[in-house]
């Protein structure tokens, strides 16, 4: 190849070099070839469809494409930075292959419309991949909680101890949010899912293509109304990175209570060895990573929808080459998020005991009950504001006295309020108290059985 | 009241004095209270309903409440930083009003779910007002796109002048985007649309409440489906300044380009004095501040996203009292789009106005058309990255000599390449090559005479 | 007054009255007013310095703005939209008291370097205000810190137990992180104390001014070199924002530490009534707000940094309407870091106890010695790692014995190895373990001691 | 070797290989292995010094961590995701070259104060090397404003024309900028020139170290007070992430004047061959590529900066695992900032000619020079705003008639007012306006040479 640069022959000069490699994408966009080659595909069936080139041509073009995916796969494609990205370099191997029909593919498309077909197709089967991921962590808190529909735990708000749960009805709460994830998904998609293939560099083109059914090729639901718009738009992008920063703040949710209940102040859990680590020198260490280290990712996660809003804030139209640093963040969410997912299953699969006895102990030994002790004097008439006063004075004294609800006796709760009978003690025991939350949602154990179940048919759709 | 605290009597001590100031969010969440009554009538009713009071006691309260909505709106009711918050503030007014009749209402409820629902019926009512100045905003581009569909437009990328457009082309694509921005809050009003009404502080409640009933009767279209879940989730608002923050990106852009074409260099559009300021000391300057203050408040609204994402991280459930700090942020944001698309929907319809002399003549003067001659070599069979080569040898020749191709002799055309004809001419005008883009969602006049005809279709929806 | 716009005869019309309130920024920026009547003020006297004006005018000029201070101070000067910002409304009420002098005070500056040197002697000020804050913040932890110097608290790594110390050290941490934080501000401020006043629209100005005078009447270090750049940069303004952020990076993990130790389950701190709040359902509830508080308060300071580079980023030179929204978020960063010092600083001193008994005992009941049983092994010459492992191994079957290290009879630790001795007790009691870590800056009694007096002598510069 | 762990023998089984990779850093960690060994070098000569190992033990160690540099440099050093970070890695390594003297040099210290050593050390390395690239920006900016001097160039306030500049007083207010970044790096680097060595774990040593002495053969210019904040901190790394955003707002304003600059509109500069880039459909275009992704690349470092702050939020004392997610984001940085400053500083010296003709008349044809008009009047007694208002007249009724304020007849000038003479022709003159601005920091050709000189010298420190 004698020509001095990619470009027409406009240009004398080639890039200076270290211009070249600033400027160069091949070496992140090369994950994209994949997709790169099946949307060059579909182009090349619908400029044969449409009469711009011959149906021979586009067999050639189908087979020269192949093969390079052939050779991608196998290690022998490894284009430099002079290739500029990942497009160029394809096309130019093509050439190498076919010669001259190598040249035709580009007809009636530009990089600008093949940038943004590429990037969609990885989004879209990344997104499916992720929605997979997010079922296989349901099903696991599902299981979970299965299992533990009456093992109780303090519930906290303020990290203050309020009101004792079920310990299935505290693990629904992530499976409720990463439902929600998972059809927050689906609406990113419905936005993903859009063709920009034939919106050329910004205006269309002056072939006859056929833009729906290249689209359809490629499985795409829709077509872009509007060239500069399609060449223009990475909506769906910040959008997935909104959907998966919210993924992570759930996860670093999650992470937090696990390293909290890891602690041997909380003692809620045990680590297994296989999914913790030690410290290089206190040796009675087992360090709960994973969850700190999903925390910590959190941040990442939200600097890349940080980054790609900041990149799209106040771009003249249509296509500018700031655009080009969209993908690595989205890659890097998509890695990160997966790898998350991953590592979150694992651990509640496989990694983590929650210690039962401790649990079950822990609900019985603090002032959590003492809603219902309003509550009681409540169905009983007094007024809850009163109820709930009174309430709050006998906590303090039963502290000052080193004492629980549970041991008061009948005469001191009389002097309390004369409402009060013996059926107070059974009131206040808190799988009681637990059970008696049969609010629609609410943590008591009917609840929680009818949740799982709900939870159970929708997981299977 | 001689109480010295909100609290119960656990409480011995009143708040001091810099801390309630510190604690109190009454300065702002009093934007809440017209909610805050309509959801405690809701609940008064559901209370009545399942006769967890009686249907007086019901009626009572919700004219207690309605009251209190007419003394806010006769500017009578102005609670102070010892009223806390206006839940507080509510309740301790309607207990003046009504006696011991007003500590019933919060039997059954918490602030946390209160808040919760309070907070929500602000966001869909403010959704909803956002979607119709998306409407509004669309309907001023499309009259303008509808009386320019012949008025011409250099299309940019890199902003260097890339293929003619039609103008109509160019605004029909923020048409676009504000389309994508109204479906958007469609789906951010389907996780916003659910009631956390009676999931109490986090577990649910012991009184026997009907949570459908009152979301049935504040419009919501589901309830949530775990209590922790209800009082913990902020998603809908992060979804919300996600959604917020893309319209201020499609925004940020219109913006820029309205600079850009209001400057002496572009003089794309004349401002009026209407929507225009100066200078304090250039007499001369007439100054686009309004798509520039747009632009800059672009910055505000991804502030409030990341801020409330940052406050979101690592929160154990269940309700946290950072929860309180997402109300601002949500308020300023919603305050700044609707804002900031009602001063670009004046500015647009009468504050700018498109010279079209200039634009007209502006796409005759450059190279835009020479992608043009590229692909009228290529359907004369010449290959298309050939054509595209020679086609780049020609204009940098031309420059050099101070031609536009337009100027080209036929014999000039000829020697470049024989199967250059006469046809040539009437092949590169503006008006032809615009015309000849004519693939769907091209600029094509056909295309966007479609185009122009379809949005008003689903504008009309 | 006639005259239909603030601006030049080249208006004609008034600004529409929408576009009028969106541009206004006199709702907030009247925060500035003292400040720019002293700027005004300067600007004044060096007008007279330099013979643009005669004394006599100065000194009217002086009179004029020192009424409208005046004025202001006791609520009568509230101009409204109309002055669209505090410039305008200073200077038009400056000609309704003084008539033709009042219109020479704007002579050889612009509102560019106006509002610069405004929010340049606003943000002067609050930094040593808040340096202020940051010095009794210090104090409070100090004296802490000396009352605590013996008292134990586990430390942690990953949340983990790792090794016992000083809560002395402890709070000491903290001491250091608002030692840089002071400083750092003192390097912002370096940046601040530059005066752009004189630097004119964007160029200069023709008339013979000393912007040194009136820097030096400002008390500003020095003056801008470069007038473009004078009303352009806001460079002072991200680096408080960043400044601000990192303050609030320390209080939100003293926030997470104290609502941690008032949790149950920890139990390191009560909170007195005076800086907690209770619950509206659940009497028993005493919540940690203030550190909840502060923790989610970040979230809006990250916020209003990303907030202004957004704004910041590509804008070209000179000054752009952008920049008007720098001031919000400033203000808010302000208000926001110095209610927070302030509330942390009350909940030190007064709104905390440490729980002593609970903390002396907590460490004794733990493997944080362990590290000290492989030191004790490794000055006797077992090679680190080995004796490592070994400590390792003894945890663990400890742990399945229920066994604390203390517990283990002579013998059995003379099996482990034949090294130890009776004196391995005495090395591993709490007391010794803090105390042998006497590296510098360690938490040996010996170090801390040291660190708290040279604190001190710090503090009192 | 057979250990199934890392970790001390507490640990039964090896982790889950899925979590081994998640939890792995060697991946990017490598990149600081030379700074971990000259850490380790250190520290083993400290060890020696206080005799707690001895002169010839720690001679075998640095002999042994030279090789393993020599390894590393000859590509002979790829430790997998087994050895999880680079620490372990090396010592793994130094165990299998010296036996067990390899396992003594971590005595005295833990990977925590470790890895705070290496990333400072390399952060240190780097900040001087973007100091160097920040003096050569300066230096090409420099030069060619000492070029271009007399060159003027329209001034711009909002994008409209306001006043004409000497283009050299242009490019000055960026050296200016990349100044304030010089100075505040070095700010940065002040706290970030502390060592960390020997806090150890989280509470110092038992060991007799000396902190002073590691530090000052690693050239740490202090030590850490305080060893819980020592392996907490890194604020030097959020201060170095908000400097580089501020080197990225300035280079992407910077950006986008080029940017601006290259389009026909302005046609203000030319791009070279060898730093622009074409289309691969539109063969007349050149791309301004490199401005561009610079622009774009702004949005990546405040992403890291955002995630930085957003990891740190909320952190208890002491190390915990979300800090190992400080590194990637530094190393972006780091090279983000350092091939944008090159790539512009390569534009700028080779890449772009200013069109000097172009640049001349432009500031002819328009009324930027309406200001001199009414400072003109000014000095005539006129009261400034009635000048001013005069001229907004003048330059409507020019405007309307297509007459520049030079074309005015004098007859033309004494009926607009009668103090105007035959001087306002030389007055109004570009040169003129331009020398007029003699103010200090002004953009008059002697203030402008002024600049440059100071400049200069100061470049030269």
């Amino acid at each position: 190849m004698t020509k001095k640069t990619t470009w027409s022959d406009r240009f004398e000069s080639a890039l200076h070099p270290a211009i070249a490699i600033f400027n160069a994408s091949i070496g992140f966009d090369i994950e994209l070839i994949e997709y790169d080659l099946t949307g060059s595909v579909a182009h090349a069936k619908m400029l044969a469809k449409t009469g711009i080139i011959s149906e021979e041509e586009a067999q050639q073009l189908e087979q020269g494409l192949e093969k390079i995916r052939q050779e991608y796969r196998q290690g022998e494609f490894n284009p430099g930075v002079d290739a500029e990205d990942v497009h160029f370099a394809v096309e130019r191997r093509l050439t190498e292959i076919l010669g001259d029909v190598g040249k035709k593919l580009h007809t009636g498309r530009s990089r600008n419309d093949q940038v943004g077909t590429d990037i969609r197709l990885y989004l879209k089967a990344e997104i499916n991949e992720i929605r997979t991921y997010l079922r296989e962590f349901q099903s696991v808190l599902l299981n979970l909680a299965e299992n533990n529909i009456e093992t109780l735990i303090p519930g906290y708000t303020h990290l203050q101890r309020a009101q004792p749960l079920s310990l299935a009805h505290h693990l629904m709460a992530y499976v409720q949010m990463a439902q929600r994830d998972w059809e927050r998904l689906g609406d990113v998609l419905k936005r993903t899912n859009i063709s920009p293939l034939g919106c050329g560099a910004l205006a269309g083109t002056t072939f006859p293509i056929d833009r729906h059914y290249s689209a359809e090729l490629l499985g795409f639901e829709s077509i872009y109304e509007n060239s500069l718009d399609g060449v223009s738009d990475r909506d769906f992008a910040i959008e997935f990175l909104c959907a998966a920063s919210l993924i992570m703040v759930h996860l670093s949710r999650l992470s937090e209570e696990m390293i909290l209940w890891a602690s041997e102040e909380f003692n809620f859990i045990s680590l297994k060895d296989s999914c913790a680590t030690g410290s290089s020198i206190m040796p009675q260490k087992k360090n709960p990573d994973v969850p700190e280290l999903v925390r910590g990712k959190t941040g990442r996660v939200f600097g890349h929808l940080q980054a790609l809003l900041v990149i799209m804030k106040g771009l003249p139209l249509a296509y500018n080459k700031d655009l080009q640093e969209d993908k690595e963040g989205i890659f890097d969410a998509v890695k990160t998020v997966k790898g998350c997912l991953e590592a979150m299953t694992i651990l509640l699969s496989e990694g983590i005991i929650f210690n039962q006895t401790r649990l079950n102990s822990a609900v019985a030994e603090d002032f959590s009950n003492a809603t219902d002790v309003a509550d009681y004097l409540a169905t009983k008439g007094v007024p809850f504001r009163e109820a709930y006063n009174l309430v709050g004075k006998v906590v303090k004294t039963s502290l000052a006295q080193g004492k629980l609800l549970k041991d008061l006796t009948i005469e001191e709760w009389q002097q309390i309020h004369p409402a009060f009978a013996t059926d107070i003690y059974e009131a206040i025991s808190p799988k009681t108290v637990v059970s008696a939350r049969n609010s629609y949602g609410g943590t008591g154990f009917e609840q929680v059985k009818i949740a799982i179940a709900n939870a159970k048919s929708e997981l299977k759709q």
